[in-house]
């Protein structure tokens, strides 16, 4: 079995890229919902939303979110009853969000939703969110402390990040299956996605990152980082709110407790020994994943790895 | 002021002819909530609806309700995902049932979330619903008992009926204005809309038929039936659950204890001394609406009525 964590476009790259290679019963996904929030009483789980799109090869592949050839009519008209539509929801990825709200408000757990979300979207891969328990990701800036909505979508990611924190995951509890997938696979792949907010959220889940070091699973993390800069979004910007720089170095000391395998870009050939100095095997390709060919290439290198240990 | 109690699509009609002929800030309609239910989680109010969407000039002209040039992208998604679709819910529509549904989820009561949509929807006239509390039409048929929805829209008011009762009636308040607004009218106008499932419900109310036999005002009911027969709808066979005939007399009857004036077509001339008889003057004259024109017609015909008592 394989396990991915990942949070939205970036991981949704390398898990199409999986998707291609493995039967999907064999792939166990746990994403980040700490950017789930709630929009015009609608509860939004991007991520969550991100994979199953991809995964039903529905993801409007210009944008990386939201469905293929949706339309905004429904935003268009709540926007003339007066609701601020900067959160961009199309009328059928709508019909996503009303079906949550709906089955979230008759008492089924978001693991449960997921599921029956992925059946109705002809989506065999197993989907989990990383906790049924609501977790709200806080970046605090100079200019006020922000959701990631909030700072990523609004803001720009342009206010000057100074801490950020995970609002309720002390007392959460990971989804049924996600310690247990964890323990039980053969390869677990940390997804190129944001370290601090997509996959930092997942591993503060109690229990995941011990899950992650008691695994006898090989863990494998792909950079979302080439030369200090983050491929997409806003991840190198927010790193140093983990105490590390940003940098495949940076990334290698943040995951050094559970990851055995760090894959890096050529560009940061020259990082092998910092990495390796922090006990984990660096792996140089290439992790551009531009096209479906570049996607399935990393897939089946990462799929190849064999077991190692310093 | 002119106070007006009506359900939908047929009172809409009217709404429309006296909106054409007063000022808005003079006007005061009370709208069933009897036919209200949730539908994909989300709060449907389709009579309040009909009359803002008529009012904000944007009703869909051919299928009197919902809003002009909808699209139903979100209800086809709906669809996909198993959701039964036979409430047909426009995407235009939609924001206004997520709109009322996250603001009645914030606390606010359903006057006030209607006062917020009428804004928005530039609409000045003064709609309320006829209650705050939750009310629900129930049609008892040979089938089983059916929300009005359930009877209407999937049934097709196709099953015999055999009773109905208003469930939360009972215990439910008047909305804010409206026992005050009928107490302070000079004219009332009972809508030709549905006896049973549309003005029952209102007149069930606590406090409102007493407010309407107590109303110094001119209290007029437009028959919603020609000959027996409803112009549209299931009128004429929901009549006899309420005790009566389905005719003008039998609306005549159900209407008696507080109406002062009942209208009916050329084609009911024969029962004005029936009517008289129960102590309520006829007014016999057109009650189509077809066109605007009609419409205007009949409305500045209620509104030259002379007091009059037997």
């Amino acid at each position: 079995m394989i396990v991915l964590l990942t949070g939205g476009t970036g991981g949704a790259k390398l898990v199409q890229g999986i998707h291609a290679e493995v039967q999907p019963e064999e792939v166990v996904i746990i994403c980040n919902t700490g950017d789930d929030s709630v929009v015009h009483g609608l509860q939004i789980s991007p991520d969550i939303d991100t994979i199953m799109y991809t995964l039903a090869g529905r993801i409007d592949p210009a944008k990386g979110w939201g469905l293929a050839n949706d339309t905004f009519v429904v935003l268009e008209e709540l926007a003339r009853l007066g609701a601020d539509t900067w959160f961009r929801l199309g009328d059928r990825d709508l019909a996503t969000h009303i079906t949550r709200t709906q089955l979230l408000g008759e008492g089924l757990r978001l693991s449960e939703v997921t599921s029956k979300l992925c059946r109705a979207l002809k989506v065999s891969t197993t989907v989990l969110p990383m906790s049924d328990d609501a977790v709200s990701t806080r970046i605090v800036t100079t200019d006020g402390e922000l959701s990631f909505q909030e700072y990523f979508v609004r803001a720009r990611f342009e206010p000057e990040v100074t801490n950020l924190w995970y609002q309720g995951v002390d007392t959460c509890a990971p989804a049924p299956g996600a310690v247990e997938s964890i323990l039980a696979a053969a390869t677990v792949i940390v997804c190129p996605s944001n370290p601090a907010t997509s996959i930092g959220p997942i591993l503060a889940v109690p229990g995941v990152r011990k899950a992650l070091q008691e695994t006898p699973a090989q863990v494998i993390a792909v950079s979302p980082i080439v030369k200090g800069r983050s491929f997409s979004g806003p991840a190198h910007k927010l790193m140093h709110a983990l105490g590390v720089e940003a940098s495949v170095v940076g990334l290698a000391t943040a995951y050094r407790d559970f990851v055995n395998v760090l894959v890096v870009g050529p560009e940061d050939d020259l990082c092998r020994k910092d990495i390796e100095a922090l006990g984990i095997r660096p792996l140089v390709t290439s992790i551009r994943m531009d096209s479906l060919a570049d996607k399935q290439q990393l897939a089946r290198k990462l799929l190849g790895v064999k077991s190692w240990t310093m």
